[in-house]
């Protein structure tokens, strides 16, 4: 799958050059390297998840259809990319995927062509408008993906609810951190368009709804991946506290220097503010600072003390029965049930 | 038209008020903001030549189909509030259209609420987000204006490049300020695509395409919008010189300032080189800087002297008398050439 994904979007960047050409000069070589970017990896997440909501709604991987159907599958990882890019100058963020990132890589190159002006600000100039053309190409590529006149009537609500979706996420995110906010329902809010809804939710009802399914098994989808969706953010989130830093890919502790107003944090300042003055004056002292290595190790330990780990581990257990329930009801194929349910295990298991 | 287009717009984001309030929070207010930049204003030129582009191909304004038409007309204010907020982010602007840009207006919220973290690059995040959404916005409208299938095939090919070029077009602008781009042919690639193909050439074209045009309909138009587009922006540039700030709305010489690789300037330098080392001289230094009034006022003296603006005038009249022969030969109705003769005027046209 991960490969027809690959092979769906590398023909697609074929198709675009010869708009691209004609247009020319660093243009042509700049939308090069956003190719470089989509095909140099990821998970390929969201096409996953598209394409196992078509299967489990019946669509057939060897009947006419799966081609179109596998194209609109990848355009999401076009949506991801604009989504990626963007978020990295937004956060200033230096490496992605291991390379650096697509504003610290145009950065870079004016540096070394010595061009005039800030190298910083061409960066994020140039990473604003490759952003701008994934997104723009993503529509391109559900437009053209061969899909018929019913199915295209079918998804498009679903592919128009979704990018609003993530881009207010994105929105909720941005402003929770500058203002702040303590509540576990701004968190859950954040995690739920940000993250559940972009990522599992409306993916899977794309695929249903291509394959034309029936109003309860979209249903069960979407509850299925809200609560998988918050539930893998959940983990993630404790993760980036407690993770191995071998096994994660990023210090541990990062969420809480870069001031991120997780489920966790928000769950121990309320178990504080109930009755550990010192620890939630401790906590809101913490919180977006350059922690060191004794610190955030003094933190876990309150974390763990004020019961916010366990907290979160509840809720998370919660959602993967609720999404298993929902799962096991619905009228899903086989097929599809046996390829979400070990998305269940993998977003209950602990890997710290 | 310009009623039709707002009360569309208007429409449209009605439309989006369900999702947005479901998002919640600040997204709410922000999309708020949104909505109120792009009914604010501006010439709503582009909906203006494609709807125009449409009656010329015998588009019936009374007819049933005239609705979705207008609708898809209107889609391109949105691609336009796309490209002016990201526009200003990357140029630094701090106004448009007579109000605080809108990374400007984010940022000064930010500083109001006594938010954490630099004010100046949460308004730039949220600039970002909300053009992004304008971009996936734009989208939605075309999909949802109700134009049949079968136009909404024609029309997807136009959309499509319209948007890549206008990126495209962007990007060549930043690459060839930084690289001190010197030559006439560089500052045209510039003018086709992110102004004469993004403004007039495609949008006339997509409205002919709803029409259901003939080929050379279409041909006739992409020249006529091609040259009145680049006839347009050359006296643009001449007015950022030479223009009275009183009528323009801008300082006179901010072009010079901002470094931006004009025809004008090009035709300057070309001449220059070939016989005025001072003068190459002079010019090579001034640009970008930050120029006095008195240096302003010399460069113009130097601009005219090497021919350059008479070069510029040149070029507008050609591009002009080929725009009007394409323009007259064409089978666009009565009605349309009406409607467009006068453009070629107004391009001609010196208001100083």
């Amino acid at each position: 799958m991960r490969g027809s994904v690959d092979a769906a979007l590398a023909e697609f960047f074929a198709s675009r050059r010869e708009i691209t050409a004609a247009v020319g000069g660093e243009f042509q070589t700049a939308a090069g390297r956003l190719e470089d970017f989509v095909l140099r990896g990821g998970k390929r997440m969201r096409p996953l998840f598209a394409w196992t909501g078509w299967l489990g709604a019946g669509g057939d991987p060897d009947g006419p259809t799966a081609g179109a159907v596998l194209r609109m599958c990848a355009a999401l990882e076009l949506v991801q990319a604009c989504a990626l890019i963007h978020d990295d100058i937004i956060d200033s963020s230096d490496t992605r995927r291991g390379f650096p990132t697509l504003h610290v890589d145009f950065a870079r190159k004016h540096r070394e062509s010595d061009w005039h002006g800030s190298a910083a600000e061409f960066g994020a100039a140039a990473g604003i408008l490759l952003g701008d053309l994934a997104l723009a190409w993503a529509d391109d590529m559900v437009r053209e993906s061969g899909l018929d006149a019913a199915a295209t009537t079918r998804i498009a609500p679903v592919w128009s609810a979704m990018r609003t979706e993530v881009l207010g996420g994105q929105f909720l995110d941005i402003t929770s951190e500058v203002r702040g906010d303590e509540t576990i329902d701004a968190a859950m809010r954040v995690n739920r368009y940000k993250t559940a809804a972009y990522t599992v939710e409306r993916p899977l009802e794309l695929g249903a709804a291509a394959a034309g399914a029936a109003a309860e098994l979209i249903a069960a989808y979407r509850e299925f991946g809200t609560d998988i969706g918050i539930a893998f953010q959940l983990r993630d989130d404790l993760l980036g506290v407690f993770g191995d830093p071998a096994v994660t890919g990023k210090p541990s502790g990062d969420d809480l220097r870069e001031g991120k107003r997780t489920v966790l944090f928000a769950a121990a300042l309320a178990a504080a503010d109930a009755g550990d003055p010192a620890a939630a004056s401790l906590l809101r002292a913490s919180i977006g600072t350059d922690l060191s290595e004794a610190e955030v190790t003094r933190l876990r330990e309150v974390f763990i003390r004020l019961g916010a780990v366990e907290e979160v581990e509840r809720r998370i257990t919660e959602l993967c029965e609720r999404a298993r329930t929902a799962l096991d009801r619905s009228s899903a194929t086989g097929q599809a049930k046996r390829l979400l349910g070990p998305m269940v295990v993998a977003a209950t298991a602990r890997t710290f």
